[in-house]
């Protein structure tokens, strides 16, 4: 491959068309306001490839009120602390903006392949989550454009050459650009690789030549209009094709046996108070004991508690932080989403609150409204919640990798019960602000309910994040068991290495 | 003072008394939900006065639904990339919830105290800053309640020993303890000083005892239940007493020099375009230097554009951050409160995009619209536009006094020729989206604007975050003038020494 590292266009040709460009760019972005939605603009290539000059270009070219500019330089200690992913779920783009990514989660991949040789399992490992990460964006409707700037050796090697060598410009280089040009030939294999790996519908890549620069900025300019417009176009036709979201009607299980399994479950225990003080007592200290090993060993744990209305999940967690130092440790009540966290996928809101490593998150209700809720009442479209199954999976697969530890509790109790339980609720002053008229409205949706709940069980009860369902018509019981699977649990994932080992 | 260390209360008692206050306790949540307002319960003391044990036990007592505990171990790089208070900021609890803190801003100062006895200036500087903290929370409906746990010397030796010499609870024991009961005396009389100083209208402390555990215990959930009863009579008192926001009126200037300079500036400039460019490049040259040594020596800059409509703030922004690397920039345009912010106070949204060291951020309208627009459109009451200039002042203390550099413009024009452009926009198809109705609206309330600007201008300029008035009718004047200015002041910033060595 013989290419010319003299410019190809001329300066006289650039000028020309930049004011062009820009004014479409303008249009471009007031379009967008109005649209609206988010846009990727995804910038890598190997360490001095000259990705910061192409993004300070292109944002000189926008209006600044609607860019954000993203770079990834080293994890600062409270991301370390969460999973790989969380750094970028915090730095997302507003809905109408485009977000430019200087770096990215590819500038993360290639630094830790050019520090060290990695198992090709490892990395495979690691292109499959950012290939999750980037359908899920794209299936929310996020125009992703990813550009790869491509140098061949000598260009890149002359680059660096040229810029060392102006003292106006030798502070820009650094040393992570030295070994990238060291070892060029290896990193240029291992990016033929995340290329081919990570491109899929949606979040194709364009390779684009760096060396000319002013073709360079000029081609990527294009690559936004062209993917801007066709991105409208996408979703106009989707507009028309796409089952709107559809308010209560007869649910089709996906899958039988979690219903199954839910029906089967026997509800009929017994435990006597004093059996049961006794019995709770043992599992609180042991407990408190797990709790506090995780905490040393930095480990975090995630609680998800799902279960019918008046289950009695507020009382399990109760007993449950009972066991746990109120300072490491948060309950989240997840109620309907804010208008910030609506502008975001619906799961950033979830990422928002993953506790750092050694702390305890509770979630009260969880991501799973998705598909429970969210479902039912038709607050998504079908293929929304179709896909949140493995959108949900994946989220759970990122918190275990990186060591948490999640404990998932389906609260079951029968249909009599929970009248019995409603009923008790209105009728004891102290219990009436328990209960509401949707309360009651969500009851006469059981079988609906009872369907998506055997489906979640069934579709997302995963080996690293099973589910536990729980009998809990006897309360005493219930909570007995919650404690228990809680301890054990956490005991089990200690003993096993973190997946990050 | 002869102190017994036995406990006084005994278990028997105790027991009886706990299930009642419980059931206040959770009566109490109730009732918060529904205010509601925040509830701030700070327990401070010396390290190793059980202030861990006493969160955990209210705790216990508590909905945790309701309960977000607080605690403080070392900040974190984040943290300390931004000004002392921010941590504090970023964690408050949320509408209707009870925030309990083991730790809090006294910890940080006693910890500081502990480790080097600081200059008193020092103490008394930080305590200001408490004292605005707190105050600012009070005035903003907040229920603060600070609790002081107090131990004699000798009870607090004789707690560590007793932990120490449990191996259950010898873990519990840290460095800190012991170096504050070595240091008692002089931690003693620093506590008595941070207790006066921070004793103020809403925020004052109680003395209680740490040595009797239970006692402990059942007084501080006393103090919380009166807190809030008191809290809600003086509320509705309040409610009846305050004036109302009050929409529409002929504004009243508070101070008639800050209208006088607006209307002295004179508008009549002229630049000729080869000029202005000749100028503008050498003023973004520099620029550009400035702002890269800022980065170099880690200090943030915070710019501040407010202006009357159509003064040309976009236009001004744009060419200000061409001449900044936009990986280190952000541009934040500053619109309605989403609803999430609306349960903080109105600071809260922008400390939340206080960059970190090192950074820059351009606020496209800022804090001041809690004078500007609140005030003329009745958004918040009287009382609170009226304390917002010294609120807005520390706010930009705290940023100053931990090294950003604060610049501030207002960019005046003149009515008529703010006529002029809002016809042009009307007139031109692509500025078209940059005008509407509401621009019409606030132009006919530029008298009343021109009060609260001059207001603004004569009270929140201060010597470490002066206003900058730029002259607009000229595009091109006012733009190199903010060059320049901008400039100047990073450059005069970065000569002096940051006010944190």
């Amino acid at each position: 491959m013989a290419k010319k590292l003299r410019p190809q266009l001329s300066k006289k040709d650039y000028d020309a068309r930049v004011p062009v460009l820009r004014e479409q760019l303008v249009q471009l972005q007031v379009a967008l306001k109005n649209a609206p939605f988010k846009v990727l603009l995804i910038v890598a290539g190997l360490e001095g490839t000259g990705r910061g000059d192409l993004i300070n270009s292109l944002a000189s070219w926008l209006d600044p009120r609607g860019v954000e500019a993203f770079s990834y330089p080293e994890a600062t200690d409270e991301e370390r602390a969460r999973p790989f992913m969380w750094r970028f779920w915090r730095q997302l783009p507003d809905m109408g903006n485009i977000g430019l990514y200087a770096g990215s989660w590819y500038t993360e991949t290639l630094r830790a392949e050019a520090r060290s040789r990695k198992a090709l399992a490892h990395l495979e490992h690691e292109l499959a989550r950012i290939r999750h990460f980037e359908r899920l964006l794209v299936d929310n409707d996020t125009l992703v454009i990813k550009i790869w700037i491509h140098m061949d050796k000598a260009a890149h090697r002359a680059r660096i050459k040229t810029l060392s060598a102006d003292p106006r410009t030798a502070w820009r280089v650094t040393e992570e650009d030295k070994r990238h040009q060291r070892i060029y030939d290896r990193l240029d294999r291992t990016s033929a690789l995340i290329r081919e790996r990570t491109n899929q519908p949606g979040a194709t890549w364009h390779v684009v030549e760096g060396a000319d620069e002013r073709a360079r900025n000029l081609a990527v300019a294009e690559l936004l209009l062209e993917g801007f417009a066709s991105h409208r176009e996408r979703l106009a036709t989707l507009a028309k094709r796409r089952r709107p979201a559809q308010p209560p009607a007869p649910l089709r299980s996906l899958r039988a046996d979690g219903r199954r399994l839910l029906r089967a479950l026997p509800l009929d225990h017994k435990l006597s108070p004093k059996t049961y003080e006794a019995k709770r007592d043992k599992w609180l200290g042991r407990l408190s004991l797990a709790v506090r090993a995780a905490h040393a060993a930095n480990r975090s744990i995630v609680f998800v508690f799902e279960g019918w209305d008046a289950a009695g999940k507020g009382g399990a967690i109760r007993r449950l932080t009972s066991a746990i130092d109120v300072r490491n440790c948060r309950v989240i009540p997840v109620g309907k989403p804010t208008d910030e966290e609506k502008n975001f996928h619906y799961l950033w809101r979830f990422w928002r609150q993953i506790p750092r490593d050694g702390l305890v998150a509770v979630f009260d209700r969880s991501w799973y409204g998705r598909v429970l809720v969210e479902r039912l009442e038709g607050f998504c479209r079908p293929d929304e919640w179709k896909r949140a199954y493995r959108e949900l999976n994946d989220f759970e697969q990122e918190l275990t990798d990186h060591g948490s530890i999640v404990v998932k509790f389906w609260m079951h109790i029968s249909r009599e019960e929970q009248l019995r339980r409603f009923k008790s609720r209105e009728e004891t002053a102290y219990k009436q602000h328990k209960i509401n008229d949707e309360d009651w409205r969500n009851r006469a949706k059981w079988d609906g309910y009872e369907i998506a709940v055997g489906d979640m069980i069934a579709l997302t009860g995963t080996p690293a994040a099973p589910w536990h369902l729980i009998p809990a018509d006897n309360k005493r019981h219930a909570r007995l068991q919650i404690l228990k699977t809680a301890c054990k649990n956490i005991e089990k994932a200690l003993r096993q290495k973190s997946a990050k080992e």
